[in-house]
């Protein structure tokens, strides 16, 4: 394995971008850290261009799972493994994944849609239960916090590798499911229909929005029907990926529903 | 109002002890700190022994509505404050709640039990989705993680003031509970029984495990269904707080069921 000791190194150089958004959504690429998810990521077979192992842990044996397969590696010198790392105490390896393709294989017949969803750890809890309940993709708006973050991305406990997500900037995509006859389901605080009275047999976009101010008017246009989660106790609202979860599942339990009144 | 400036005051000791657990326990106080929280505890009608107003601070006009109702106040030295404080950009007002009574005059027919759930933003979060649908009570076992520390409390966005716990160290209430026909409902990523083909009616324990090891074998023991939250993405697991809101809602759209059919 080579080992990269210069700052002028090529892939030091584009990993250390890729801290930067900018850089992640420029060269669709994103980095992961940590034993846990990139052995995740090597489970799930996810895109991975190559892996960086700090040269004072290359050796370790909780590297081995890590070393034995076959994907680009390097050693990198500690001191710029450092420059890289996102967190202080280090297990030393990262990875590199390319998101550039990622179109959906899914056989499920719904989307889950987060509209301006700032908070990490929501928006990874998020993509792990639409993962979980074999949605067809996660579509974020613009405004939504990074999906490529550290926080995000280990919130997602290793479902952001089998998820498709897909950063809709100007709507199109979503425009393009609508006119393909999607339903559109929005959860609003003043909505008058009950969440449960709600029909989601068929293709649907499950839709939750920003932790304070919930969806915005120009996705509320977009939708079908506008739906609140009851709340008996009275509470002014419930935590954004607990609801999602509620809405994710309740689609889950009319499918399973369907399928078995089909058979 | 009185300005405390020593460190002798016992007001400012009894307040600095409650940083610590085991007084929290053996007096029955916890601390709540911040504007938004405080008035939410003053909305909700808490408990509320005392509020320490920061004395570089207490003229805000941000202060106003904390100062305009009748529980103790005290004016406090900036130094001691920042003593008692838990975060490093304080707000200045720091409150102190009775939580010895927390009986349950709630008329929903479910508790939620959290056996050793160990992230204060998970606990935090299934106390905020329990008292959304009306549950009567949280039950923590030994071994769960401090329901009182700064972070759980800021997670239930005020519902912690709304929601009866019971820490029910020996199992006493639990056992006491299901000698009175309530139906203990555990969900296991081992379990055989779909949790969507479950009745739900009439009195329930809703009840859920750590988040690496699921529910302990004492409370297995003690429960008469085991079920799994379905996973049709072949994810390894859901979010403790997701998979929690998820089965307390299916006993709120059953309960809704039933009203409607008794109608």
């Amino acid at each position: 394995m080579i080992t990269i000791e210069s700052r002028e190194n090529k892939i030091y150089k584009e990993t250390r971008k890729l801290k930067e958004r900018k850089y992640r959504l420029k060269n669709k690429r994103y980095i992961i850290e940590g034993i846990r998810i990139t052995e995740e990521a090597v489970k799930a077979g996810a895109a991975i261009e190559y892996l960086l192992f700090a040269e004072s842990i290359v050796e370790h044996e909780n590297m081995r799972n890590l070393l034995n397969n076959d994907y680009n590696k390097y050693i990198i010198s500690n001191e710029l493994f450092k420059n890289l790392s996102c967190t202080e105490s280090s297990q030393g390896v990262i990875g590199v994944i390319d998101n550039s393709l990622r179109l959906s294989d899914k056989q499920g017949n719904f989307y889950v849609l987060a509209d301006k969803v700032q908070d990490p750890g929501n928006l990874g809890t998020i993509i792990r239960t639409a993962h979980a309940a074999d949605a067809k993709g996660v579509i974020l708006t613009k405004g939504t916090v990074d999906v490529y973050n550290d926080k995000t991305i280990r919130s997602t406990m290793g479902s952001i590798f089998y998820m498709p997500i897909i950063e809709d900037s100007d709507l199109s995509f979503t425009k393009e499911l609508i006119k393909n006859d999607y339903k559109m389901v929005v959860s609003a605080l003043d909505a008058e229909n009950d969440f449960f009275s709600e029909n989601l047999s068929g293709n649907i976009i499950i839709t939750v929005g920003n932790e304070g101010n919930g969806v915005s008017d120009e996705i509320k246009e977009l939708s079908s029907v506008k739906v609140k989660i009851p709340m008996p106790g009275n509470a002014e609202s419930l935590n954004v990926s607990v609801a999602t979860g509620i809405m994710i599942y309740e689609k889950v339990r009319q499918n399973l529903l369907d399928s078995i009144e089909m058979k």
